[in-house]
């Protein structure tokens, strides 16, 4: 089986970068990534994004990011899975390095909302439900993820301010994070006081539209040098499920059954269990979403997610701590680019450089993004090779 | 070496399909790829994809067409480089076979231009190009096109009547292809006669934007069951290869660079040379684009293409047939399926199933597809295993 390992990583901040172009964004997470790996030459280049052919009028982007950044002439694609499409772009460079057909792969994240404003990018957002049975009734993600916190705090009988610990985890984590979006944390009676943006979700409750690009460099660890400068941390499990597009399609809709069956292959993959993980990034676009994901993973029975809140167990000192940088809430939400940052901020954990944010001993690390309400669930299971 | 092989294909007529929906469109084809298998299970699907969510507002398509498919949950992205955007999930599909890691895997192309009309498709196609260099000036595929026709008739004093032989050829072959679009052969004199797009392209130099869908299913040889009730045919070689975006920053505009290096390196992988091959599904979205390409996978040197079909060496009988099914000309252009479509037709020769477009003896197939004008250049091999 080949090792394969990320060599390196890099990430601009994250925010409304009005006078950054996607290409020039781009580049500025490459060029980190880079150096970070120590002079590696990709060969490919897997670029993870969401929605540049409608907000920035620009498909293609294999082919313009490989071009800008200097590495003209390699192999170069778009990989597209709404929000899942950073996770499904690392998935992509796990399958080329395993193939043993390419050495050094790139995977790059880009998300630019800022080229366009309000309506157009919530029309070019709902192309991530189902056009013809959802969004034509004039459904958005933001209205679908709502139906999904009422159905839920009705089903489980759930009070509202069970939902408080999500944002306020990631907002305190985002503090610390140099290049998170939002660097203030907040207190309970904020996020009570908080105006409504589709009820009952208010707006903690929603992760900001925001642009941002990340990279990291993968490749085969017999491929290193001797003297590489960071430890060695190999992607253990990977894997990619979808699930029904349309929300009305599941059994159960509070369920989101391709995130669990995600969780369980790349834990089988990586012959651990979830709960032996030392943190987890999970996708809280929505705050509902990140419950969700908690109780698909494993870590609570279904309806009980909620509890963990209550335990305080999702902080950095918790059982299980999530969104370890300020996740999509506080760091900001790059769409099609958020799975790679998910990847970058594990690595930094995982090699001790979190700084304020440094989960203890931290060795294995979960990561997941979904596209839609887990439509499509990416995660990757990374590991610190002793 | 893993040997990976095509087991099964599949594909819809290709048209102006109003009464279908993209969802369906793909499904049809999947159901022939699968039936056509034997009843192998995909535990991946790849979507090759240009305009889905532009023009159909559809994004996260490979959910939604694994889903409406009936393989709810498998892995499922949308790969998307233009107009190569089949031949990169092809190449996609590739990898992950050859990494071991998936057994069996399904790519489906997919276009569906008539979700809209004229402005808003065209609008769409030029995000292929270079959006804040080329497109915000008006510029669009074709327009850009006309350019390097007109600079080829100026660098190389080409008679305007040279060109006559790509859509000659394509609509001849086009006659006895079910799955044309076209099914009528032309006239020198009906060529000349035509009416100007972008002058110098004319209606003939340039393929019809389509609807359509094509499938092939991939997996290892020795998966395959001893029973299986075709001949056994592999990918020999496999390349993707970017060049620059605009086509300003090219020091020789006419050259197709990309498209060479990726003729040089699937051939380079298979272990043969361009002239070996039976025949050459090449990528004719416009007549200068078919010139070029194979003038950039050596049949000819740089300004002489020309003369090829003047040599009559491009047809059936020829000594490197083109389009032998009708390329993009004749059996219309399916936008980001065409690499797709170029693959099932290049199984049906190696199978002996082309009927009366059967290129005689034919074992070695050469396909290519373009994202702009060799912005990405996709190259398959394909072999028929003795």
């Amino acid at each position: 089986m080949t090792e394969v390992v990320i060599a390196g990583i890099g990430q601009t901040s994250v925010g409304e970068k009005w006078e950054v172009s996607l290409r020039e964004l781009a580049f500025y997470a490459i060029e980190q990534a880079l150096e970070d790996s120590g002079g590696l030459n990709p060969q490919a280049l897997y670029v993870g994004n969401m929605l540049a052919p409608q907000i920035s009028r620009q498909a293609q982007l294999g082919t313009l990011i490989a071009d800008f950044a200097g590495m003209n002439g390699i192999e170069a694609v778009t990989i597209e899975a709404a929000g899942a499409s950073g996770g499904a772009a690392l998935r992509s460079g796990f399958l080329a390095v395993s193939s043993g057909l390419v050495d050094v792969v790139l995977v790059v994240g880009v998300e630019k909302f800022m080229d366009q404003v309000g309506s157009v990018i919530d029309s070019a957002l709902a192309t991530a439900i189902d056009s013809d049975y959802e969004a034509v009734h004039g459904l958005t993600l933001t209205a679908q993820a709502a139906m999904l916190m009422r159905r839920y705090i009705y089903e489980f009988n759930t009070p509202r301010s069970a939902f408080a610990a999500f944002p306020l985890t990631a907002h305190a984590n985002g503090v610390a994070n140099p290049n998170a979006m939002f660097r203030k944390a907040i207190k309970p009676e904020t996020y009570e006081r908080a105006g409504i943006v589709s009820d009952p979700i208010n707006m903690f409750d929603v992760a900001p539209n925001a642009d941002g690009a990340a990279a990291v460099i993968l490749t085969r660890k017999d491929l290193l040098p001797s003297g590489f400068p960071h430890p060695f941390i190999r992607i253990a499990g990977s894997s990619l499920v979808t699930d029904t597009l349309s929300l009305h399609d599941r059994p159960h809709p509070l369920v989101f059954h391709a995130a669990r069956v995600s969780v369980e292959r790349a834990c089988q993959q990586a012959r651990i269990t979830p709960i032996q993980m030392d943190f987890f990034e999970l996708d809280d676009a929505f705050s509902i979403y990140a419950l969700l994901s908690l109780e698909a993973a494993g870590f609570a029975e279904k309806g009980q997610g909620w509890h963990l809140s209550h335990d305080n167990c999702l902080g950095l000192n918790g059982s299980m701590p999530i969104c370890t940088m300020g996740g999509s809430k506080a760091r900001g939400n790059p769409g099609g680019a958020t799975g790679v940052y998910q990847a970058v901020e594990a690595v930094m954990q995982l090699r001790g450089h979190a700084g304020e944010n440094q989960i203890k001993d931290a060795r294995r690390a979960m990561i997941q993004c979904l596209g839609g309400p887990a439509s499509t669930a990416a995660t990757h299971i990374l590991e610190t090779l002793s």
